[in-house]
């Protein structure tokens, strides 16, 4: 039985734009009962040489260098935005209004009031969607979802979680263009805020629901960098750092972290989650791996359990190889694409939905508000 | 050469009774060199049969079961304070009236006004004092502190500390009484603030210099318990979690996170601080461990390091037995000893005194504000 | 410029197939700039309905049943054997006298003596060819090499590598046939030994150098299991468990142990050496970390260092994500591809060859030698 | 109720005479319920100074300087031997004759031969008696005896070992002498074999029962050495590194290692034992915690289990701190003179006594011959 194709029109060439074209290219090896495939129809970025090196590289059928003409075309079925967050609402929107289906990496948007314009949109136009939050789709995460739904943990009393990095504390490291656009308050909209957190506050909410109140600090550890665009010095608009307390629905306390001046840490993502008879916790570095704790254990042999999630009755892990073999980042990424394929056939939405990230984007905006006011924020003000 | 007495006087039979009258009866097989020996002279407890079980078992020479009688005799030169929080005051402003040495349990005091009355108390007497803030003195503790002092850490960003147990999950644990008086606020002044806290706070500002403000929140999960003085139900005024975030002085971020309700953590002292060169962290479920990042090291081979701290050249370590040989955490007790005495020696204060502990005082105080008014709180108004 | 097809005949569509058809499939999206590209040409396995639906899933463009048919075809290039073992050699020496170049799947044969059959063709042919021990190429592997070979460790004193695993501790598990003819002597030549300990006997020779001396023992703990070509229990013809130690020509000592019955291990392959100046270990269940240690480092902040690979001037990197995020075992194989299309543009032979890895089977078969006959092997004999 | 005394006379004042009498200092302490309480009656060296300065240090009433002196004492209940190994058969044998109880350092003996006589003395004096294999004695690894009897386990298949140092890769460590008399070969018997090995095999003989045929090898890496009697460079007699694979009565294959040339290992004596149901592993590095792997945990939630051997219900934790709180190497000797008081009121033995370490001393000969005829040896021959 033939396959459906899936024509995808990717926007932006950059990191996100290499991983979300291998979750492409090869979701079908591995996920053969799927009924739809994706086809590399368009890949779009301004410069010519660039996208048609990258389309060559990784198998584009074609090219295009405005992306009004690639949402324009009628043989695209679904547009993928990995842009800079600054292009996010203004291509969503369009490409809602074109009827294209939008898979729109992460954060949502620079803004609250963006995020709220493309929500908007999407509803209006009633196209499925969804946001990379791709960690959701490690399987040592989702096994994390799994028991947290099976009610293992019981009453929840702590969520923490920090990502951090240490590839800024370089003085020399500019702002603005590529790979540092990220420091660019005009085209990211804030630094570790949205870049980093927003990752954290996705899975949080996810696995232990809404944030009522925050409240946060930020830092800018250097103060001025050479803007690319410019050749200039110029004041840096982000968000170093930045940490937030807050409290869950569920009466539980939540703890943020992020910084991209923790010297010794690449990227290092943990949460770790407390509940009356078990917690959790679990490590971007070695990703494979949950560590559990269950206190009803018989207490002479009770400790954190290390899982190897390699197992195939475990998330994902049946798709792959043999117990004990781990997969890597990347597979997120496929799991994501696979999880689109299969909303299609299913009716169901791929969480997060536009209007399941807006949420990440309500404590966002709350977070950096409560930084600036040095006050509480609450997110039902938002 | 004969070596000369200090007569010891202990108030309080408890843990750290426990753990104190151990120093003192270690310190002279392994500080051999020192001038000084303590002696067991007596220990006070309000109820003769348990004063009289501690004495036989531990070797007092004699007990009494009023403290002002400790404090009246001739034949006591330091006065060990072990009683709970809510004695600290009026027996150290004693044992100071009457001349006495004094080695304080932490946290200093309930609160911060009763701690500037001990201060004030000290400083009138000129005594020799010092607060049991034991945790500096454990190898890899006193370890970090020298890295910290060589400099190679360059300019610090971020300071982090946790202190998580899981003792109190159970909602019958009762308040008050032996062994459960950390949860009546009467006796204790705060919950894990002045508990747990006070330790990471303690050695936060001795690593890494003094906080400048914080914003804090606390939880009480758990309101009503038993309290063993009465048999009956009272609401806990306690704080059973506290999280606070603040500036350092040096202009680095601070993040502290202390619970009693983290399943799966005993006592799991953990912290870090991340230095423009190099970052460190420790554990105290690994006590003898530090890890040390230096991002000066050859690049391919760059990695986290894990210190085992057991050797001659590292802090102590020439006392105890042979590399890679562990101590324990009880050995932080006879550190601490071996320094007071030896500045009896040097005639320099043993840190901290309780005039370095009311600095810690200070900025539980702004915590505890800080949370019940949901403001940042400054620490130069305390 | 457009590239060079390499067309590839697959013999084989189990475990290995996939791994190496993954390998194929993603090597012209990482590494740009091979001049060389794989093609999918034709898959070969007896049974037509399963080599149809492999061809679907994976896009091989034909299928053969029957290999003669395969290796007879103009339009292959090379042939990658990946069937059990006891096809290795004839189609291997098939395939040679037919010109084509040759991956074989490990281990290179069941005995040595089909192993040097197979070298015999394969030199006489003068085709290119390589061995799939992956291993190698994961970038910690590739990056420990890189440390040898610096010279680094000094004289070496002592190698060490396990390679443990628990599945077949239940009895249940049957012998022969698709999945499990690891555990059928014939179609396996051995157990652990010819499976998992020539892993690390290739590793260890290309790390350590040559081994001069073997003394093993074997061990089948299951005497009896159920075939599944015959319904009928038979007896268990390979080891269960492979333990030797043995000299290396340096004058290290080596020792290595493999099982497929330590309960609670899935795969963990694991190396350690140890130098007069430095050691380093690793693990397949945290394949992205190389731990270190360099004794010329500063004594008190000297420590085992955990390398987190993921860096661009570490082995492969370059060629994937971000500092900080992992891959997987898959990789190894994406590498060995790169690198053997990189040998066909060199003229450098694609390590191990045929050649090198005969050195491997002369070692596994001195080692059930050994064990068999309760005595040293001399591995000069073989 | 007054404590009987048992008075010791202690033999020899070098690394294993400080961790004895700092036992025989604690014992009372921590175990409060003991009816009989060790006394410092005397201790014994060679030389005046060093013999006087140790008894002051540690509070020892009186010295000798001869040990048959000691020996012919009516005030000395027990004789505890901390000597090189050459001095133990003579002592021992003597001290039993006088009808002193005997506590002596492992190795029982440097021979079998020696060992043979030295049980045949105590067994006609019919003393009691014990050897100081004291890791058994640490928490966690009690807490592993417990767990293997308590059938949790299943059947065995493997067992490993090793022990591993790297004190003695400078060619400038002497051998003989304070300190070095590990490396001269009269005083020592053996090198890693007596000296490492042997906790290592009784440890396994304790949880896994006896061995029945080993095959091992030898390797002595630096072949000359100062001799500090003598200022001369001589041949070094003992085994620098020693492996050994081996059958155990139940059917499971055992493995053991120790060096003294592992770089970056300071005294890394581990074990793991793997069985059908479930495995255990521990290392003295991180010695309060035990991992246990127990496959029949629910299958998604299955890992290894890191158990922090620290709470009450634990071996002996019951007598420390509250749970969390590390204990540390020293701990194991205090716990062996606890047992060792106990087996008094009780008339059981205290484990291992001599008898039960001549099986140690059976497999070290076999050991050693074994590597030196490079073949294997059945225990029973011995």
């Amino acid at each position: 039985m033939a396959k459906k194709d899936l024509r995808i029109g990717l926007v932006g060439v950059g990191f996100m734009g290499r991983t979300h074209t291998n979750g492409y290219k090869r979701v079908s090896d591995f996920f053969p009962d799927l009924q739809t495939r994706p086809v590399l129809k368009a890949v779009c970025s301004r410069t010519a040489a660039t996208v048609n090196a990258f389309a060559e590289q990784w198998g584009y059928e074609t090219v295009e260098t405005d992306w009004k003409a690639l949402i324009a075309r009628n043989d695209i079925d679904a547009v993928d935005i990995c842009t800079p967050n600054n292009m996010h609402a203004e291509i969503a929107i369009a490409a809602a209004e074109a009827g294209k289906m939008i898979l729109c990496e992460k954060p949502l948007s620079r803004t609250l009031e963006e995020g709220r314009q493309m929500v908007a949109a999407i509803e209006k136009a009633g196209v499925n969607n969804t946001v990379w939050y791709n960690y959701r789709r490690l399987p040592a995460v989702t096994l994390a979802k799994q028991i947290v739904d099976s009610g293992k943990l019981g009453r929840i009393f702590h969520y923490r979680a920090n990502f951090l990095q240490d590839w800024t504390i370089n003085a020399n490291v500019p702002q603005g263009g590529q790979g540092t656009w990220r420091l660019d308050v005009d085209a990211a909209g804030s630094g570790v805020t949205g870049d980093l957190l927003a990752h954290c506050i996705d899975t949080a909410i996810w696995l232990n629901g809404s944030i009522t109140d925050v409240s946060a600090v930020t830092e800018t550890f250097i103060k001025e960098r050479v803007h690319q665009a410019t050749g200039a010095m110029q004041k840096v608009g982000i968000d170093d750092a930045c940490i937030f307390h807050c409290h869950f629905d569920n009466g539980s306390l939540g703890l943020f972290e992020s910084t991209r001046y923790a010297r010794g840490h690449k990227a290092l993502y943990t949460f770790e989650i407390n509940g009356e008879h078990a917690s959790m916790r679990w490590d971007l570095h070695d990703l494979n791996k949950l560590e559990y704790f269950d206190h009803r254990d018989e207490s002479i042999v009770r400790g954190w359990r290390t899982i190897h999630v390699t197992d195939g009755d475990q998330p994902y892990m049946d798709k792959w190889w043999v117990p004990g073999l781990s997969i890597g980042y990347e597979h997120s990424f496929v799991h994501q694409v696979a999880d689109f394929l299969k909303s299609l056939e299913t009716g169901e939405p791929c969480s997060p939905t536009f209007k399941e990230a807006l949420e990440t984007q309500r404590v966002c905006e709350a977070v950096l508000d409560s930084a600036a006011a040095r006050s509480w924020k609450n997110i039902n003000a938002y």
